[in-house]
């Protein structure tokens, strides 16, 4: 097994060839890696029923079984997805800009790969294929650890992601997995600053706060989502409970669901009933303020302050009564995440106040936060949501995983 | 004095108010800056006195006394500077790019500002001036942390930043200095994730280490410069010893300055000498390898393997001679920080190479490695040159300064 420090270093030689390498070249060996995954299917899958049994015998959640599960279903899907990776354009090459200075010289900024992109993930061995496919695409080297539960499967994929590199022409260190999943390694990976030029986390809110508390690597913060939607005086109340209830019950489990409800005071006697007949049918908890359960009755819970706080990711719902707009706002730049928050309402001033004060990556006028995603944007690819304001903020396609460098063309000039 | 939690409560809640306000309000804001600063020369003198005082005391050095000085022409320079700033474009509220989703959803990438950024610098006190009108212009608020030496004239020029803000009607709370400057308060600082976007270390290459190391708020690496000066076997000699004079000697300590000269063997032997002889001029020590010493003689001292790690950031350089512009470029790729590059040569396939296969912020072809810089490239202000790829990379002007928010403007749309 190697060491972390000669992975890097590995990748780091990898990534200098990845950066001058053309498209085709790159959209090759994608193209071979999809291809070895659906014909190399058996292996993966004896590979991936490995980490099921040794899963079994620790006697992991059924939820987590799930995902740890790789079927020739989801291969399939997986290898699917690389060649649409291929498809999509290069981000690499392009010009961000150039102009010509007083004396001549001639600046041009150019968008280059970030170079060594490390990414710390948990138990879905999609996200092996998913991430190697767009760091490659852009022409960064990666250097991938997934959890420990998926480490048989994992290694298994990269063994033919690397055979591919190969057959393309390309080294195969630009695609690495760390074999040793203990915690001593992760640690390890979060301050390889020498090698890695950025360290994305993609994973439980838990794993987030570890990787930025850890890392001196800079790190992308990713996927945290204490969503909100708020139900304006003015909303029109039946497209407001179709907004609740699919930004809530849609996928409860993912980062741009909805955790908390906010409603004007005008609005909330004639709205949550409305809201709550929906969101019975899904069978959400409510936990409400004071008003709330005024309006709703006893079988709504309290909410406590606990509960403004929390990403449930749950079928469960907090709901507070405001006095107006600006308490929504404020509400929302407490305790929101910076991920997703919306508005329903049919007041202009009303739409525009809450867009231009709402301090989040997304924020939408009557519509569910659960568009905020790479495809849904029209991205074409996603490697995760930032929730933090440097370098990228929201869906991070291809763009996001290119930098900038730039080119100076000169004749002799020197800096009076 | 406030905790600096509750400095970073404050910062915040004045950064929701900045991030709504108009370009003439903080023009306006920025113009009483520049008047305080003037018409309080004397308060800022007197407060500038009584810091010498006390760092005489201690006996520090008469380069850093000098740093540390801030002398009436000093001062109308600053205020100079915070008008300039003023008369740039306002890089907030422009659009990144809208699209129409065919679901009708019309997403709007806005330019907003970062937030809170905090700045941690050393000896200069133009600094807290400068950095405070870069951060108000592109409407951040900001956490100022000077050096311990200049602790007395940065309060009372943060005392005249904040009465000005007061004044234009803006919260005064956009601009704080840190007054504790314990190395305790700078640890603090850097762990206030809960209220900083961003920490921007300003300084030596001990400063910007320990702040990447300690730092859980994301960090901005500035002014890291390894730089390096290739001369290829093409080279016009002339071109060439004008650009790598230029680069060393026209102002050794800055993070652009050339540290090391690269030659091609082929050429060596007719430039070395015509190098040598501009460089004497300035007493420059030269420190090279064995095929240079050959060449110029014994009195050129040998280098080692820290001679191509060092900022000298002095009237030193190091000096070696290589087979060719593969060797060049693995050197510059292994030993430099990614700030600036520069090859000279007549060739146009070397010169496409070297801009292709260095990893750096700027790679010059024929021109001098100093013209990295804000105003150089046009950008019209310059908050430090970032030596890292995640978000800036290269000199940073207002824009840097700025992230995105995805504004989503909807008419009931929900997630299938």
């Amino acid at each position: 097994m190697l060491s972390l420090d000669e992975m890097g270093r590995r990748a780091k030689l990898a990534a200098g060839t990845l950066a001058c390498s053309g498209t085709d070249l790159r959209n090759r060996a994608l193209e071979l890696i999809a291809q070895a995954l659906t014909g190399h299917a058996d292996e993966i899958i004896a590979a991936n029923e490995a980490d099921i049994t040794a899963a079994r015998e620790v006697g992991i959640s059924e939820s987590l079984l799930d995902r740890l599960r790789f079927t020739r279903e989801r291969i399939t899907s997986t290898a699917e997805g690389v060649k649409k990776v291929a498809l999509l354009d290069d981000p690499l090459g392009r010009s961000d800009g150039a102009w010509t200075r007083p004396n001549g010289l001639r600046i041009c900024r150019m968008r280059v790969p970030l170079g060594v992109i490390g990414i710390i993930y948990e138990a879905r061995p999609n996200v092996t294929a998913d991430a190697a496919a767009l760091t490659l695409k852009s022409g960064n080297a990666c250097i991938l650890r997934g959890g420990k539960e998926a480490i048989r499967t994992n290694i298994a994929v990269m063994g033919l992601i690397r055979s591919a590199l190969q057959k393309a022409g390309l080294p195969a260190d630009c695609c690495q997995i760390v074999e040793d999943t203990s915690h001593e390694s992760a640690q390890e990976l979060m301050r390889l600053s020498r090698w890695l030029d950025v360290l994305i986390p993609r994973g439980g809110a838990g794993l987030i706060r570890s990787v930025v508390e850890s890392a001196s690597v800079p790190v992308i913060r990713t996927g945290e989502g204490n969503c909100h939607v708020y139900v304006d005086e003015s909303a029109d109340i039946d497209m407001a409970a179709q907004i609740i209830f699919n930004a809530k019950t849609s996928r409860p489990s993912v980062c741009n669901a909805a955790e908390t409800l906010l409603v004007h005071q005008g609005i909330a006697q004639a709205f949550l009933p409305a809201a709550k007949k929906l969101l019975d049918e899904k069978h959400v908890e409510l936990r409400g303020c004071a008003r709330t359960q005024a309006i709703l009755g006893p079988q709504v819970k309290p909410a406590t302050e606990q509960d403004w706080e929390t990403e449930y990711n749950d079928y469960i719902l907090a709901v507070k009564v405001v006095d107006g707009i600006d308490e929504a706002i404020t509400h929302i730049n407490t305790y929101g995440s910076g991920h997703s928050e919306a508005i329903v309402t049919e007041s202009y001033a009303n739409a525009e106040k809450f867009l231009s004060q709402v301090d989040a990556a997304a924020v939408y006028v009557n519509a569910s936060t659960r568009f905020t995603d790479g495809y849904e944007f029209g991205l074409g690819a996603e490697i995760g949501i930032s929730t933090q304001k440097l370098h990228a903020r929201g869906p991070m396609g291809l763009g996001e995983l290119t930098t900038t460098k730039y080119a100076v063309y000169g004749s002799g000039q020197i800096r009076l």
